[in-house]
């Protein structure tokens, strides 16, 4: 039975737990369960009561396709309020190799205190000296580590915005190509890291313990049907493998709902330039690659690698809303430079869709032109150091917005939107505005019906059926991301009849312990119950559950819709 | 009758109203009923949707003594919810004279738009170019103000950090002796109007009706007991007078309850070298002045006029909470350090408080050493120009802690301490929690029972008593704000069986309509649900009516109290 390993970071005392209290629960729902139960609602984000917690998946360390996501849970430090940021990495499916449920690391050093890097063996965790990579950018620090502990070392580390505490600090983590090339991007997981003084955490390579499903035959059959569902159904078998998560270019564009010049345009004209088809064209003309996978076990494939004109690897996860972010929000139109600020934001640690938009509130303070990709490189290139420019420009949208007198911020609870605009994907813009999470397209995915009409056909330029559409699909991604599944499974299970059966066998098969598609349902609401109560003490009314108000005064083109849910309404949406 | 003054700044268009549903308000009870019936409550604070309103008091323009304050209304940038910020200064004595009960801004121009001077006359409003005293500290561009509309010109004008709407930026205000030395200095006011592209205001020297008491008879003798209730009291006929309000640097000090070091003390060695005591003696070697009143009818003259050793004016209204905040709170121990750095906030136009906490910030997070005053004023001296870190530190407390990665912040609703431990004053640390305006001791005074023993007697170390306490004074303490009153008359007022009556006379004499002690008090409670409801529609909840928990678990010495009022027990304060 797999472990809970709770770590204080002041005293170095540790402790592998029976897991207790948390007994059926994984990814989400376990860091979700622990926050609302052991952090006080109204602690600071990157004071002694916070804690960081990474938990696998239910279906963590099993063969499950898609099944190796890794949960990073605390307060967040960019919202005031819970948070769950999803990676990929090889991280989660190692964690039950070694006995490991979750991490808990708690309290924190003193300020002046150095950086450790932490080594969790078996049944073993060292404090060990992180001087030699502390100030290091995520690749240069992660192959330093790769030499110390071996090739098959698995780490999650920060870069210096999660030293420094910036608000849009990640944790990066290895992936299978030995890059520290995947994100727990959204909410600053990585600063409350940093506040804890662990530069990096090492699973060592030495403990690879079985796992076995506890119905081992039931599981293999289970898997199998999985694996049809997911490889048959064109997004996850085709399209995604084929472009990457950045066809969504040309198809948001389309849509009129791609937001440009800080959510003034719903569509751009240099779509073109900037879309999946122009990098598929890119890396084959330089020999990168079009398809790998995040984890262990994905057979969807839809990450790619990039390389710069000269063939030279330049970066990999690149996703669809960073390409937007700089690309159409900040109107970046060389995807090359892109690409660039791509890889400077997994080298110092920061999430590219929080940076990208605070790029275009640097444009719209009138701090660097429009469009001016150089520009934009050099500014993002001060986080983590002690540059003022740096420290604002690290702490994302509202913050941005504060220092550069920006009164048009896109943001909902302190985190700002994706790249979808709410006033043409209301089904995402109901997501936004009530999620706890603050405005994160992930945590209930309406593009799906509204653009691309997997799933169902829910018009998003229209109010109608968009609240409880993305009800539904917020239940659905907390109980994904409590199994370990990617969230794109989503697409192929919304149109399998017997797709939400098919993971509900796995579950069951795997933990040897009935688990029906309505536990399912349940294992979703009860995450969504309590990430909600615990903003609810950290002062989140419904009135947080709000988008910005120029989202209902002013028009989007080309559709010429606005925003017209109220909050009461959107209280429809909350479980 | 008085009207009301709207100006639209963007269309530049006018209106003098009748006051219509904002009969027998003033003051507080006025920006408060407008911001709370006209602003949605959800607007970002610098958009157009925000307003900012200037009020004078019910007695405003009358000569009762000490009745000349004025009320500067908003949704405030720093904290987000609603603000009243009271200055002294000509501008509300003057309004009356010109049949102004309040003066509204509206919407505002583009971002591009160039400021102007409003010059207000006789029912014609004039937008003019301010071109040459944009960017200009606010000393030299009054005098230019003096020099081109004349040596009886009142105005209110805001200095580069509101020009580049600063959290912390002031509207400084003409006091009696043609300085700009008067400040609406809390919650970012100066930002607001900086938003709106106005660089001052100026009242015509040239209108100036005459003002009658409706029963001007009656008025006389209410008027003459008035003065005698607030000369004839210890703090407002001798403390006050004699050494100013820095009379409390001794005296909350040997209380304990003196804030040192970002609220890590309870008293401080060095505070003879910051006391009241200390500054008399300057002020008479340099020949400056002991005695100023900060408005027309001042019989209190708790303000005086601080000169540097070269007997060179230096700055006036050099306040307590001011002199801590630099001198205490950021361990400055040199006298004339903090004056400059009292001057420079006056030239810039910042709040003293929330940029000497801010500097304190700097402190605790390693940008400068603890009490360096040469550098806490080069960092000061940034605020207001393109320099990212006086961006950052401009926008006070809470910005400069995610900036400078600092998570022992003193603020409640994003506004922070004055110079009262809310430890060991208990009556104020309630009135820091739970007071719409955020952590501000006038909104509820108790230092007066906690530590004066003035109006009664309250042990600032325990709970008892002081819930209640607090919601009185704040009851009072809103209505005094609303009649125009200097905050200091409940000094006099708490310890004359007559006080109340007193005040309650002289508005009914002065409007002509029957006004009992009880319509006061209901003046002060109704001007606080409008409040109440428009944080509540703000998002604001009883989880906002908090102190940061380090105040919880931290002990003050030297009486080693912790906050110990939990957030229910404090809804007892509310009304």
């Amino acid at each position: 039975m797999p472990k809970i390993l709770r770590i204080n970071t002041r005293t170095k005392e540790y402790n592998f737990e029976d897991v207790g209290p948390y007994v059926n629960l994984g990814g989400r729902a376990l860091t979700s369960r622990v926050i609302n139960k052991e952090v006080p609602a109204d602690c600071h984000p990157l004071s002694a009561e916070n804690k960081l917690i990474f938990a696998t998946g239910i279906l963590g360390g099993s063969t499950a396709a898609n099944s190796g996501r890794l949960s990073v849970g605390t307060k967040s430090p960019l919202t005031g309020g819970i948070k769950e940021s999803n990676s990929g990495g090889l991280f989660a499916h190692k964690m039950p190799k070694m006995d490991l449920l979750a991490i808990i690391l708690e309290d924190k050093p003193a300020d002046e205190a150095p950086f450790s890097t932490l080594f969790i063996s078996d049944n073993k965790v060292e404090f060990r000296d992180a001087s030699d990579i502390v100030g290091m950018d995520n690749y240069p620090a992660h192959d330093k580590l790769l030499a110390e502990y071996g090739d098959k070392m698995i780490a999650g580390l920060i870069g210096p915005a999660g030293e420094t505490v910036r608000k849009t600090a990640t944790i990066q983590f290895t992936d299978p190509y030995k890059r520290p090339a995947r994100s727990a991007g959204r909410g600053g997981t990585g600063a409350v890291m940093g506040s804890k003084k662990i530069k990096a955490i090492i699973l060592d390579s030495a403990v690879n313990n079985k796992v076995e499903p506890a119905d081992a035959e039931t599981f293999k059959t289970a898997r199998k049907t999985w694996v049809d569902i997911l490889t048959g159904h064109p997004v996850t078998g085709q399209g995604l493998p084929g472009f990457g998560t950045a066809i969504l270019v040309n198809l948001v564009n389309e849509a009129g709902a791609m937001p440009g010049k800080n959510f003034r345009l719903g569509q751009i004209d240099h779509a073109a330039d900037i879309s999946g088809e122009k990098i598929a064209e890119n890396i084959e003309a330089r020999s990168g690659k079009v398809k790998e996978g995040c984890h262990t076990g994905c057979v969807i494939q839809c990450s790619q690698q990039y390389n710069d004109a000269n063939g030279e690897y330049l970066t990999s996860g690149f996703e669809y809303e960073t390409i937007w972010a700089f690309g159409a929000n900040a109107m970046i139109k060389d995807i090359d430079q892109i690409a660039r600020l791509d890889r400077i934001c997994d080298e110092k640690g920061m999430d590219t869709i929080e940076i990208g938009n605070a790029i275009a509130i640097a444009m719209d303070g009138g701090i660097i032109p429009w469009g001016d990709g150089e520009a934009a490189i050099e500014l993002v290139s001060k986080v983590g150091s002690g540059d003022p420019m740096g420290m604002i420009l690290g702490n994302g949208v509202d913050f941005a917005g504060g220092a550069f007198g920006v009164d048009r911020l896109p943001t909902v609870k302190g985190q700002s939107m994706p790249a979808y605009d709410p006033r043409a994907v209301k089904g995402v813009g109901v997501t936004y505005a009530t999620t706890a999470m603050g405005a994160d397209h992930t945590a209930g995915y309406a593009v799906a019906q509204n653009i691309l009409k997997v799933g169902g056909d829910v018009d998003g330029l229209k109010k109608e059926g968009n609240i409880e559409l993305s009800k539904n699909l917020q239940i659905a991604t907390a109980a994904i991301d409590s199994m370990g599944f990617c969230l794109f499974v989503a697409f192929a299970v919304l149109d399998a009849e017997n797709g939400v059966q098919a993971m509900a066998d796995l579950v069951a098969a795997y933990t040897g312990k009935p688990f029906s598609t309505d536990d399912l349902i349940n294992l979703g609401i009860n995450c969504m119950k309590d990430e909600q109560l615990f903003n609810e003490r950290a002062g989140f009314t419904k009135y947080d559950d709000k988008l910005p108000r120029f989202f209902e005064t002013d028009k989007l083109p080309p559709h010429n819709v606005v925003w017209d849910i109220d909050e009461d309404e959107l209280q429809g949406a909350k479980v």
